[in-house]
């Protein structure tokens, strides 16, 4: 795993470092480091890295970058690179530009929020519509007492949406399955995996998951929208296509990673608010789970993109309060409306919620330490091919079918309570007396959970004033099944969302000790479902202000604040205990090379001499046409340092740092001189539009093989000095690694020069990039500093 | 104002620059410009600038900074100083100590919320007996037709409150008057102005907020609430007395900038909690409002503060509804509880709403352009002394009282509706239909606005239901009046919040608005006026998400989300246009020096070495204490380069920093040589302990006076080794000026090294400081450069 962030072509190889200065440990003594050494040699030496596409294609989500060595993961550039072409461009832009800037950041935020509530809302008249019919049709069976039949059509039903769903996200996007918040969190801290955004991926992502949901399995649909809303943030960020004449030429001020960063945010957000249709729970959730940096001026636009997400979603469900949407069913824009309820509670009330909160914390960690497990076998499955994929889907969406449908056939029926005739059995395909089997006048409690949409069991769950409805074996089994199958669950390969599992697991939890605590608490049991998901969740998930946030806006009861806070913080410190996020623990997984806020400790007793390696690719400020293609051919680098030396300096001096897209727009621009002179921005310009340096969608821009040089220009000289940035962040060798790494993160780098101590050596040393900080990586170089 | 950053001693004159590099722009021309650089030479070379505390302890917390040569103004250093004293300390820590400093953080952060639950409360119930008794008081006068007596009472209680809070403000603590919250937002930034945080600002804040908001006045007590968390967050964050011994050794891990800013963030946090009873609310504003920087983790640890003071106000309002707490009014932890009523609107309502927010932009604009106006011209009567601030609050006050008093007999009287027969004119102190002069059977509309708390009169406007009790007149005299009051009353010597006239002005002019469109639209006036506060809000202090989960927080209904959202969203783009925040602009009068987010557009132009200057000091790395001692007494510089030469480097080299407390803390321990040698730290620590170099609170710690040297000790050497920072951040001299600012702020550093591009250099050329960054600083230097 070690190896993922480094053989992967571009995420580790676009250092290029030297000078091995004196470090403070003996050499390399392990295996492991030694392979790493060798590594970074290759990188920065001679191999020729072609980019794994195809093996990738294979593969599915979980397994793209897993332990493999053959996904491109590029690293992304949040600093702003001030060159020449840079400022000319940016002292030419007058009022006019900058208001356009200004229009079209927002403006892409609020379509961002449109694109986005109506794909929540498409997804959600979708699955109702197909799930319910699933349901209506099964029920009508059951009511002619063709059991059998009623079976065959539901498992047959089940299977087929999940096998449709696994072969879209098996063939097509193997990115789409799973979670996706992952992938989304990584690409915030600067990690571009490969096609993690991709149109095929939003298609799939969009359609799997209303497949995959209406298949019955226990998942839901948040974790995949927050994915749907960063890939349209991120498709609208690419500002059409270039190729077909299809973009504006202002969107040229939009076509860089910072721009892009916030515009994903906006989305990520987005999806949380409308997967939950909470618009302040989303920007938390956004500011709290998704992103590595923060500005006080994004949190505003954020909030208007969810702000729109809250507006459309709420005029296209009062549409369909009109009967418009087929079987669309309850649930305004507060999605559990809970407000009725008046909570008032005792000391032996707070200590019966704490019992919650502190099981749910255990649960919680539990749950995380299973998923991992199951991930690592799954993945061993997954990676025999698309088949095995499908085959392992359709095994767990046959084992959910029986589950759901067998286990209700346990238990007994009960008889309606005489108060709510006409009310019970429920006819229709929601409600929370199903009769399933039973005769008139009665209903199945199980069937009531589990023969429904995840959506509708909540509900059930959560309604107040129906302490007898279900007992406690009930809710027992419930628990059990949906607590296995949510763990089983996630590693299929189809989008996937971990929330709604948890909410199920937690609600039942929490009802279930609700029941068994009725003698001594007079919460009702509703309150307390409410209660044991949020434990769960914070168990999990780690999230604190956003889930409590976003519960808040489900139930639309801020009375309940105090006690969801309490059930927070008790389960998700007791859970810290064991292990991390089950977010976090994915992003490691996956071997995503994630930057984490605080630097290892470990990372104090090394400075940043102690971690560059190998040979310094470096460029004179006037390099020969021929060096920059033969280096760029043959590393896989992406900054490279340019050095000012004679005639244009006394002594060689840092003159900046020229990334490899600028080059190759440079050279395929043939702005060349056949002496070593300097030519100046100016005279770039004839050639090139500031617009062809910007950056080009993941996985798009000039490769060094488009070049069609003749030999002859080979040997003239082309002057760097107008697309290099001159002020790169440096650190000097002796710096603290640490610090070196708190800077790296805290200004959202890629490069970073390190700079000499002492004088009469060369101007830079090596530069550090996001594989020098990894722990992995320090720990390869120096096994002792560094404990596992 | 350019000076004031500047002059004040120790804000700018901690720099200690040089060398100045070759500039793009001509040398400084202007009046303005010639004078900073007299300044610049001063700081860094021979003047000794004692600290003006006398003339500060006599200026208001307006004037403590405007325009004045006379407050110091510390920086704040929130990087973590990695010298070998600390990095002993820490190796040496055990799991123990660890732990230690955990639990150490988080029982901190619980007390913090406690102790502000506490004040909060305090301060509710005080005033609603104060304000209480005096409005029943009053009253019963009316009620006996005692016209002139009652006037006289109600005048002379207020006149009184209003003198008390003014002494306490003008003789005790002037930094207690105002909002705060642009102090504690400065504070936050790495300001640490005079006194904003010491004890008796805080006892006068509590008290003075008291009764201020007793004496009728038209402010909140919001912003005192901030501020007061604040304090309470500072003094529990200096660790107890050491002068007593009433400290713990294991708190020295929290005396440092950065712990102290963390809790000073919950405390702040912990403020706005209390003041609206508004958990999530108060976090939300800390992280949008208040602080510049913001870690995952600490929400975590600030919503745990929150919470504790949510869960503890709870308690102590279900205590009070007993009747335990005399005249303590009504709301529970929702203030204005609006649960009741179902929002259901149309397109004509948007386009109401919408109207509404464009009017309250502008409205709001205007508010913060006027409190400008008036905040200058008190401060030229208040820069006279205590007795011309207590005239000035008392002459505000009587106004008022004329206002509040006498208005209410300028409308005639309404007969009660039929059906409110029992509850119409209320009787007791709080209610809607005031009677005031009227017979039986008919209540004064304007005195139920007037002749109440502001709180009442807030629940009073947001009332649903109750279309016709408030004419047209009577919302647009109270509107009018409250508007024009609460510009008036902001800049005398109380502390006085900004929300609550805000939300009076803007939930009368909602209600205004609402009573006026009646016709075409349908919505209920209070919510109209709960639309017009946040319009108001939006349109004065620019906040969104906080500002939209306060209120609510404060009303408990979440349908109202979307309209609340797009009243925000439209109110804040249009006040943009016009002027600042009204917190960002106070903060700028204060002549504060803060960093914004974004780089002023002309430093792009600039690089790090244009704006160093003067003769830079540094030290050797093994220094003759004589010269050190020198170059303490007469400079105010805070941090000095150490630089390593022979014999310990071949050539010189940069060592480190070191910072003047740990300088005087190593003299105070006279571990000397006679011979230029290395000591170590070893042998420091055999005088000194870890804990003696830890940050002493706010104007404590040594002075180069408390030094008592022998001249033989003069005349030998000290290791600066031990106590050196290796790990400064550096830019490069040609660093850009923007580029340099992002890295300043976002690591909230006090000093950074500027390095030389070329060799054969001094290896350091300068430090930059926060002044350096400063507009005006820069604008001095290069008036062309940088426009107005």
């Amino acid at each position: 795993m070690a190896m993922a962030t480094k053989e992967n072509g571009l995420g580790g190889a676009e250092s290029s470092t030297s000078t091995p200065v004196a470090t403070p440990m003996a050499t390399p003594v392990s295996t492991r480091s030694v392979k790493w050494e060798k590594d970074v040699q290759e990188a920065a030496g001679t191999l020729d890295r072609p980019l794994l596409h195809k093996r990738c294609a294979n593969t599915t989500s979980q397994m793209a970058v897993v332990g493999a060595n053959t996904c491109p993961i590029e690293s992304l550039d949040y600093e702003v690179v001030e060159n020449e072409v840079y400022n000319q461009d940016w002292r030419s832009r007058g009022k006019l530009q900058i208001f356009q800037y200004q229009v079209l950041k927002w403006t892409l935020a609020l379509i961002v929020g449109l694109v986005v509530a109506l794909v929540g809302f498409f997804n959600n008249i979708a699955v109702e519509n197909i799930a319910g019919f699933k349901l209506l049709l099964t029920s009508n069976l059951m009511l002619h007492n063709r059991y059998m039949a009623a079976f065959v059509v539901y498992i047959s039903c089940n299977t087929m949406l999940a096998a449709a769903a696994a072969a879209l996200c098996a063939y097509i996007a193997p990115a789409a399955a799973g979670s996706g918040i992952p992938e989304v969190k990584a690409y915030l801290n600067g990690i571009d995996a490969h096609s993690i955004l991709a149109p095929s991926t939003l298609l799939v992502k969009i359609f799997g998951s209303v497949l995959g949901v209406s298949a019955g399995f226990v998942l839901g649909k948040e974790g995949p929208m927050v994915h749907t809303g960063a890939c349209v943030a991120s498709l609208l960020a690419q500002g059409g296509s270039r190729k077909y004449g299809l973009t504006w030429n202002w969107i040229r001020y939009f076509k860089n990673d910072l721009d892009r960063r916030d515009l994903i945010t906006c989305g990520a957000a987005a999806g949380v608010a409308a997967a939950f249709r909470a618009p302040v729970g989303g920007v938390l959730f956004a500011l709290e789970e998704v992103t590595s940096w923060w500005r006080s001026s994004l949190l505003w636009r954020t909030f208007s993109t969810t702000a729109v997400v809250a507006m459309v979603l709420r005029g296209l469900i009062s549409y369909c309060r009109g009967g418009h949407c087929g079987l669309f069913g309850k649930g305004g824009l507060i999605m559990f409306d809970l407000s009725s309820r008046q909570a008032t509670y005792t000391a032996t009330d707070l200590g019966a919620v704490m019992l919650l909160g502190i099981l749910g914390g255990l649960l919680g960690a539990l749950f995380n330490y299973l998923v991992d497990r199951i991930l690592h076998i799954y993945n061993l499955l997954n990676e025999k091919g698309p088949r095995s994929k499908i085959i392992l889907t359709i095994t767990i969406s046959v084992i959910t079918s029986c589950c759901t449908f067998g286990l209700p056939w346990l238990t007994s029926c009960t008889p309606c309570p005489p108060e709510l005739a006409g009310k019970c059995p429920t006819i229709g395909r929601s409600g929370n007396f199903k009769s399933f089997q039973c005769p008139a006048g009665h209903y199945n409690a199980l069937a009531s959970l589990f023969f429904n949409t995840n959506d509708d069991a909540i509900r059930n769950l959560f309604s107040a004033g129906t302490d007898r409805e279900f007992g406690v074996s009930t809710l027992l089994t419930f628990f059990t099944t949906v607590y296995t199958l949510g763990i089983l669950t996630y590693g299929v390969a189809v989008p996937s969302g971990l929330f709604i599992p948890v909410i199920l697991a937690g609600a039942s939890f929490g009802r279930l000790l609700g029941s068994l605590l009725g003698s001594i608490s007079g919460l009702d049991t509703g309150l307390f479902a409410l209660l044991g998901a949020a434990s769960l969740l914070g168990g999990t998930m780690r999230m604190t202000v956003s889930v409590c946030v976003i519960l808040l806006e489900l139930t639309n009861d801020l009375h309940l604040l105090p006690l969801i806070m309490l059930v927070l913080l008790i389960a998700k410190t007791l859970a810290d205990c064991f292990n991390k996020g089950v977010y976090e623990q994915m992003v490691r997984m996956k071997g995503l090379p994630y930057l984490e806020v605080h630097a290892e400790p470990c990372m104090r007793s090394l400075v940043a001499g102690d971690v560059v390696s190998g040979p310094l690719i470096t460029f004179s400020s006037v390099e020969r046409v021929g060096a920059i293609v033969d280096t760029l051919r043959h590393t896989g680098h992406n900054g490279f340092p340019v050095i000012e030396d004679q005639p244009f300096a006394p002594a060689p001096e840092l003159c900046g740092l020229v990334l490899r897209s600028h080059l190759l727009v440079l050279l395929q621009g043939r702005i060349f001189t056949r002496r070593c002179v300097t030519t100046g921005a100016t005279e770039v310009f004839r050639t090139l539009a500031p617009f062809d340096f910007a950056k080009a969608g993941s996985g798009k821009g000039l490769k060094v093989d488009d070049l069609d040089l003749t030999e002859e220009e080979m040997d003239m000289y082309v002057d760097l000095h107008p697309i290099t940035n001159r002020s790169p962040y440096t650190v000097v060798e002796n710096m603290s690694l640490a610090k070196a790494a708190v800077l790296f993160r805290g200004l959202g780098l890629r490069h970073m020069c390190v700079v000499p101590r002492t004088q009469g050596r060369p101007p830079v040393v090596g530069i550090l990039t996001r594989h020098d900080f990894m722990p992995q990586y320090i720990r390869g170089l120096y096994p002792n500093t560094m404990p596992r």
